[in-house]
């Protein structure tokens, strides 16, 4: 087997680049401190990784990261790809990982070291296989064969009793939405316990599919203990509920993996925790890593952040973030991205134009319950401006057709266009 | 249930540093960007997220962290105490995590937001049953009742043939090292699978237990996707293994604690990818923190580094980590830590010194594989020191006696003492 996984770093260091690298490739493939017996020339050409390219970049003000040696003044940056033989450790996300992703945080040569991407071999597909529903399999079950899918959070995030919870679902379910979720801090607490929600939520969608033809999808969040995914996961199903929701980070990419095999309806991917390995410029990994093996894991959604949103992300930032969720890796299937965070109406036109796509799942959750008439008028205003931004028109003729958007406006402030 | 978990975080922000912590507390708990229906005063009583302390400390020179809002003359450091009702998830590791270390690492009034400790109620150590054998099991198993563990990691880390390890091994154990583990980046590849690992290593082991009585323990890393956990620990067991090895961060600690219910031996707990996580201190998780999820979830043996390491940390944070890792929690039994990293004989007496304990596993990598006599002369090398050490002698007492530590000392430069 000769095929590679390459994975891109940026680093900075205060050595030679070349020599942090090769630092870099010894720790994460056949070195320790000193060479030892049959550390041979051959064993290192067989099994080390090999720097495949080193480009010094310009460096920001980032101080270096806590622990490092070398002189600050010398400190440049630089994009390396070093490849790793898959041989080392075979299409397993978690072994690969422990060599593309794990001591080489710790390397004091290092005074930045990020994972930007990864290019892997079409064995992890074969043996991931990705979403089992995506984009497709969830227009399907919506019933939503184009245009966005407007969806929304259960706000309160936690504090509902299941009979609450139904209230507002009835009340959503009533107004048009696509899709509902639970907030990644509902989880299985004894105030409001999964099977209670299930068993609050599903006759509401029941009826309004009765009524109508179409059941709203409601994302449950199934996140807990490996043990209790796939009985949580056979509950909602049982019920007659379409999707589960994991809190990726908190079940592991490994715990992903190990529901997507079992679930029969598609799996709603929160991000909750990505910030904590991300958000520092020298440290943790890009967005385009980490969804990459989010994606192989079996997300059929996964959360992007939208523009304007009230975390740290830039507009850019999310941009790319929605485009590389969208972006084919290891012919699996397409892992349809989540809009959320500070979400509304006015936002519509901006996104569309900047994302080109309507495959998207647009989520608001203040921006929905929290709008002047209510949740009725939140989601209103939210498919007027998505299908009127989908006909090309502008926010003044979406403004002038959508009484719901215009009460948007009042509350949250001129629209984005 | 009155009972609360209480995360402790370093903050840094440029708002007033109540309001910053108010919006912590209301993101992870009952907020959203606006007010919404049934957002009562009594749902906000009882779910809300509390700030039990908040106390302003120094500010380091640290940049604000990327997308970081606000003045930044105006920046401060706090440490903030906040309580969430264990109501709002229940003694669920992940959905406590969702709330104590979810979205809020992306909140952008936020220029550092660090988790340096959780207190958590003793539900938790009631479901999840932390280390099933944990020091005394480890001793036990190794027929070492007193005294440090001396240990070591297969080197080259890989590219060894299952023949070839068994060779290793078999130098290793005749020396009298008491345990041997997998390199993290020996995984389950197609050049030394598992099955071949375990098949070529076991019998060396029954060897040498029929000829001392006292079986070296192995911990074969099983790390892998959570399917294959069991199986691969139940291959291990059924040749007459005594140890596991999982790379926590890669099968996650869902995954952990997934393995420890079925373990019947102990798992030995490797934290490769920490660094992502910890290093940066302006954001995720303090090893006080991350170390109480781990071995909560079974972690029998856990990974803390040494004094004067390869890697980032400085021996204070070391040594923090060792007495982090043997403080008691929630009613569990203790986790044995594991020193390594650049380790070998002349840092003996300064570790047993600092740390006041011999319940310790220590391994040399490079400082047992690379010693000038061979493996042989690095396992009498820390042998040697560790004994002297405990007996309370100076390393100039230990120099006189013990040819090995002296050839030692030769490669790798004086002794601490």
């Amino acid at each position: 087997m000769s095929e590679r996984v390459i994975a891109t770093y940026a680093i900075e260091t205060s050595l030679p680049l070349e020599r942090a690298a090769e630092i870099l490739a010894g720790e994460q493939s056949t070195g320790t401190f000193v060479r030892v017996a049959r550390e041979t020339d051959d064993v290192r050409a067989r099994f080390a990784a090999q720097v495949e390219s080193l480009t010094e970049v310009a460096r920001g003000d980032a101080a270096p990261l806590p622990g490092t040696v070398g002189d600050p003044a010398e400190r440049r940056r630089a994009v390396l790809r070093l490849s790793f033989p898959l041989d080392n450790f075979g299409p397993s996300i978690p072994n690969m990982q422990a060599a593309v992703a794990g001591n080489l945080f710790e390397i004091k040569e290092l005074a930045a070291v990020k994972l930007l991407d990864l290019d892997l071999p079409a064995a992890f597909g074969e043996r991931y296989g990705g979403p089992r529903f995506g984009v497709s399999g969830t227009r399907e079950l919506t019933g939503r064969p184009t245009g966005a899918l407007i969806g929304t959070i259960v706000k309160p995030s936690i504090g509902l009793s299941p009979e609450e919870l139904a209230t507002v679902v009835d009340e959503l379910v009533t107004a048009g939405v696509d899709f509902i979720k639970d907030d990644e801090l509902q989880g299985n607490g004894p105030h409001s316990p999964l099977a209670d929600r299930v068993a609050a939520v599903m006759p509401v969608l029941h009826r309004h599919a009765d009524r109508t033809g179409r059941m709203p999808m409601y994302a449950f969040n199934i996140t807990d203990d490996i043990d209790l995914l796939e009985a949580n996961h056979d509950l909602v199903v049982a019920a007659g509920g379409t999707c589960v929701m994991a809190c990726i980070n908190m079940v592991g990419l490994a715990g992903l993996a190990h529901l997507a095999r079992r679930a029969t309806v598609p799996i709603h991917g929160h991000r909750a925790m990505f910030g904590a390995i991300s958000r520092s410029d020298q440290l943790g990994f890009a967005f385009r890593a980490w969804q990459k093996l989010a994606r192989l894991s079996g997300a059929d959604h996964l959360h992007t952040n939208g523009i304007a949103n009230k975390f740290y992300e830039s507009d850019d930032q999310v941009l790319a973030a929605i485009a590389d969720v969208r972006s084919p890796i290891v012919g699996i299937g397409e892992t349809l991205p989540v809009l959320s965070s500070g979400q509304w109406a006015g936002l519509a036109h901006a996104t569309r134009a900047a994302v080109g796509t309507d495959d998207l799942l647009v989520l608001a959750g203040g921006g929905i319950h929290g709008h002047p008439d209510g949740s009725a008028g939140g989601v209103a205003s939210m498919r007027d401006a998505w299908d009127s931004a989908e006909r090309g028109e502008t926010v003044a003729q979406a403004m002038a057709t959508s009484p719901a958007l215009r009460r948007a406006v009042e509350l949250f402030g001129a629209p984005r266009g």
